[in-house]
């Protein structure tokens, strides 16, 4: 570790957080707040729940909902104008991964012009944002904490990966009450893409000693609390995943992800496939590939899954990792690319784009495509 | 745990960190330095050295270097009526918590005008400050991470605690190799601030899953390093040191303090003494005294001190506190309040004024005059 950089929003965290909200607009200066949330939070109720607080403060609002799942350039480039048209300076965003990172996307173009794909990358973004404030309804994707927004370029079929300081919430508000109303499956993947997250995080070669003690804290607390949350919707167990993914998004934010990562994007961007979906499938073998360049910390990640003291013992990151593979395979989800991937489907292009994915650069261990293509046709 | 808030400064750390400094101040848009430090470091260099690079980078700077250990408000006026005069609009401190607490009077004063008593307490300031670009030179204060200015009142011979999060600088530049400069006394005292900051924001009833990594880590780190670094002056022993103390500031910034400071502040008003001299004789005290408030975290601040699992043996919670007496004795430091103050002092006048102090409303345990009085004689 040379010089490391830690930046993260301030957060305000607690059931009905969300009352927050009105109050924190107008301390970044509000006048007309930009709101972006999904229609999935529109049938829930809490998109009305906001419009109530803003509207009892006398707050104007605007609102934005083209947001689908894997947020694509043409619907941000909607959504700046839309800002523009509207004058409004604050942005607001409620939801999942996507509506965040649409949110993130639209105040980019409103503020540095220009198209999404001008910013692929890392720093790539030159003039101050308008300020964010985010309230993220998943404990998972950690948009409301990091530098990071992944859109799709639709005419490259590439989710582009954009980092950027700037990119950070002025504010996040985690109201773990919002997950009381989520379904369990998506719980399951938003938990499984925290704990990647974490886990990708904490063997970084940029990893420092701010990064991993949150890695370390948010893997201990999924693998305690997802088989419960999922199980019975128990608001603390659904708390303590809020807190592991918040965890999760100061690691990740500051000491970047790796190859299952770059592969997730690369995948994502021409199926269409979540996240959470992927990593189930190649956490593990990639934890495997990349525990030769950093065994200490590999060991260290198996002593926390398996609740032991962190001793010499050489098995135990592997031991870890088989423990990993059980813990997925104990939520009944697809654990091999051919079950959620078309038959047939020619990986080794999927493999080259991932390759030049930003995740990449923070992997413990370099990968070619033909490594990559290895790993994905052992979990075929 | 109801509602939490979590803020902390954008961090730059490592070695050669100050070379950013003129790069951060342009981000936030510096046409005129406000430099606050003191005739120590003018003596050591580093005073110079940061001149340097604000010259290389053709930013204007003006210099203010009225600073004392326990900054009075009078200072902290003249300061404020030269930012004024020089136009200065972003405001870098170098130093311990002396000049970075008189920065943030001055920041504070500059923008919101009044006499700094008028801001006494928690949340008092209305308007936002000039940027504030901290670079400190202890490992201990954790002004540069905090939202606590302590100024001194010089009538009313009180040390003050203003509180806010609009005290939190923009960015604090941590850069260990500064450390190197400085005497092994010096990083004693400062490394049992930290440690102060890291076991009462521990044992807070305000803690949260964010801040209580923070102090354990905190602890761990100070328990670890502190003796081969005022030892052998070992850079990477100094470096943990750093470490240790951010966190230490990440966690009691959010968290709060208790009656160990609430006392350091009233018997430095009055006698003038520093912190880092004061928490080895009351720490172990208090500590005993608020162990039934929260046996379970005192248990495991023992398991952190001694290197032990975490089991349910209750006396883990008492040995802690005696390693920790026999760790603070081994420094050869006063552990009687007789050696540091005069003979005859009148205690009891000072523990009322502490039970005024801000400090107080997160301890865990409620404490009268009376309380602390018992305290203080206990170690006379």
């Amino acid at each position: 570790m040379e010089i490391t950089k830690f930046a993260i929003p301030e957060i305000i965290f607690g059931n009905n957080g969300l009352e927050y909200l009105a109050s924190c607009a107008r301390r970044h200066g509000a006048q007309k707040v930009f709101f972006v949330s999904d229609s999935g939070l529109e049938r829930s109720g809490w998109v009305q729940r906001a419009c109530d607080i803003l509207d009892r403060d006398r707050l104007p609002w605007t609102y934005f909902n083209m947001v689908e799942s894997n947020p694509r350039d043409y619907q941000i480039e909607k959504g700046a104008a839309q800002y523009a048209q509207e004058g409004a300076d604050v942005i607001i965003a409620l939801g999942g991964g996507s509506p965040l990172d649409t949110a993130k996307g639209i105040a980019l173009l409103a503020s540095n012009g220009g198209r999404v794909r001008d910013y692929e990358g890392a720093n790539r973004i030159e003039h101050p944002l308008p300020p964010m404030i985010f309230l993220p309804s998943t404990a998972g994707s950690g948009s409301d904490i990091s530098q990071f927004a992944i859109i799709t370029d639709v005419e490259r079929q590439v989710k582009m990966a954009i980092i950027s300081r700037t990119l950070v919430p002025n504010i996040s508000i985690i109201d773990p009450v919002i997950l009381q109303t989520k379904p369990p499956e998506l719980i399951i993947t938003s938990a499984i893409d925290a704990l990647a997250h974490a886990i990708e995080s904490y063997v970084s070669p940029i990893a420092s000693p701010f990064s991993e003690t949150q890695s370390l804290q948010s893997i201990k607390l999924i693998v305690t609390n997802l088989q419960h949350a999922q199980a019975t919707g128990d608001p603390e167990a659904l708390k303590q995943l809020s807190i592991a993914s918040t965890a999760a998004g100061m690691a990740f934010s500051n000491a970047g992800l790796g190859i299952d990562h770059a592969l997730a994007h690369s995948l994502g961007g021409v199926f269409d496939v979540m996240h959470g979906i992927v990593h189930p499938i190649l956490l593990p073998p990639i934890m495997r590939f990349n525990l030769p360049s950093c065994p200490e910390k590999m060991h260290r990640i198996g002593a926390t899954v398996l609740g032991r003291r962190h001793t010499d013992s050489n098995g135990l990151a592997l031991a870890g990792i088989e423990w990993l593979e059980d813990f997925f395979q104990s939520f009944q989800i697809p654990t091999r690319l051919g079950e959620i991937l078309p038959s047939g489907t020619d990986l080794m292009p999927i493999c080259h784009m991932a390759t030049l994915d930003a995740c990449m650069l923070s992997n413990p261990r370099p990968a070619s495509p033909d490594d990559l293509f290895t790993l994905c046709q052992e979990v075929w």
